[in-house]
């Protein structure tokens, strides 16, 4: 199979075993992913314990990119997914894996990137880096059950994704949809407004601020604002902003 | 989740590492199947090896049957599937796990037994354990690299099964969702926006004014902002225009 790029790009947040990194590999390249990024992996990389159960997958394994933070690698994505079974005490949408790939493809058709974030294998996301995300993405797994092993949460993935290229007809938008921002803009955009709001009294009380800057990021984030939209609300928040001296 | 006894059955046919053994119960139980069946493991059974990576499925272990030929592990299996890559010298239908479900729904329903076989790891089924079956089930995977572990084609089928049996929505939302604001309190959010912005240039040149205020419209309107977030906006709006004289 000639490799279609224009697959989602899984980023494994501190994962742990090289291990389990091998097996995501395997999984990912069964299906015909092939873009792996790695966020401060816990021993090093490259990890010769990956090797072995890559069982050739080594291609995934050669390019896979390695990022110091979760933002660094999420930089470029037009759309995030963070993968998660507790429940969170955000205000996201919940989307399971088949219906990701199918509102997805005409992100991906764009040449767009599509972000999956897998947290470590102990203990998943933390809650900072799912506010990253526009969406949580799970799996209905058997309640009494529900620990999925990385590698496994990874195929299921990567398996409806290619499903979605073998038979389901092409997903298409109405009107002249750009896609959504990428997650850098996105960030511009928070921090532009996060800048302007903490020279004033915004943020008070102090011990607050946290929670506030959490619940902005949110509402930014689950419009999936396109770039053009980021762009006059930059311009809404400057002429807001205006006439006071900054 | 009470187990349901109407789902496939996960027949392993010479199975080489304890390991996987336990990985494949684990996968099992990710997706509610308890019935595993072993037939002449290299290792014997009980294997202590199987424990650890079954990583708590405990249960399927526990009642996994053990059997010395294939066609007594088979005997009550009123639709027995031999997964297989391999291209075979026999005439025998193909089919999908997803398909596969479909198509044993109703045979199930009626208290008969699905059983899908999965040969040793290295070399998958011989040709006469594929013999026996009714059909070759197959998942359609990279055709460059088309080598599953193991307990990743067990939870495929799995994963398809699960699926028929919930009615799970495509997506739903984490968190305390409200429901989107009024689209009174909505026009207020804009309203206020609004009126900010006329109190600078923003909205300059004059003949562009109607354009930009569709566009912020639009800006607002297609979130579906709660009317806690529309609480926030209009805090933060409020915020930004702080020092400005209005």
């Amino acid at each position: 199979m000639a490799w279609n790029m224009l697959s989602p790009t899984i980023i494994l947040v501190r994962p742990q075993l090289g291990e389990n990194i091998g097996m995501v590999a395997r999984a990912m390249w069964n299906f015909g992913l092939r873009e792996l990024r790695l966020v401060s992996p816990r021993d090093g990389w490259p990890n010769p314990a990956a090797g072995p159960p890559a069982a050739g997958a080594d291609v995934v394994l050669d390019e896979a990119q390695v990022f110091e933070t979760v933002k660094s690698a999420v930089a470029d994505c037009a759309i995030l997914y963070a993968t998660t079974i507790r429940q969170r005490d955000m205000l996201k949408e919940v989307v399971t894996a088949r219906r990701m790939v199918e509102e997805t493809s005409p992100v991906l058709a764009q040449g767009q990137k599509v972000g999956l974030m897998f947290g470590p294998e102990r203990s998943g996301l933390e809650t900072d880096d799912v506010a990253l995300a526009h969406k949580i993405l799970t799996v209905p797994v058997n309640p009494a059950f529900g620990s999925l092993n990385l590698s496994q949460a990874v195929i299921l993935c990567a398996y409806e994704w290619f499903q979605s290229q073998t038979d389901a007809p092409p997903c298409e938008l109405h009107g002249d949809y750009e896609g959504p921002a990428t997650h850098d803009a996105l960030e511009g955009l928070i921090a532009h407004i996060d800048n302007d709001l903490s020279q004033g009294d915004y943020y008070f009380p102090e011990h607050r601020a946290d929670a506030m800057r959490r619940t902005l990021r949110g509402i930014f984030t689950r419009p999936q604002f396109t770039t053009q939209e980021v762009r006059t609300l930059r311009g809404i928040i400057k002429a807001l902003s205006g006439n006071r001296k900054s």
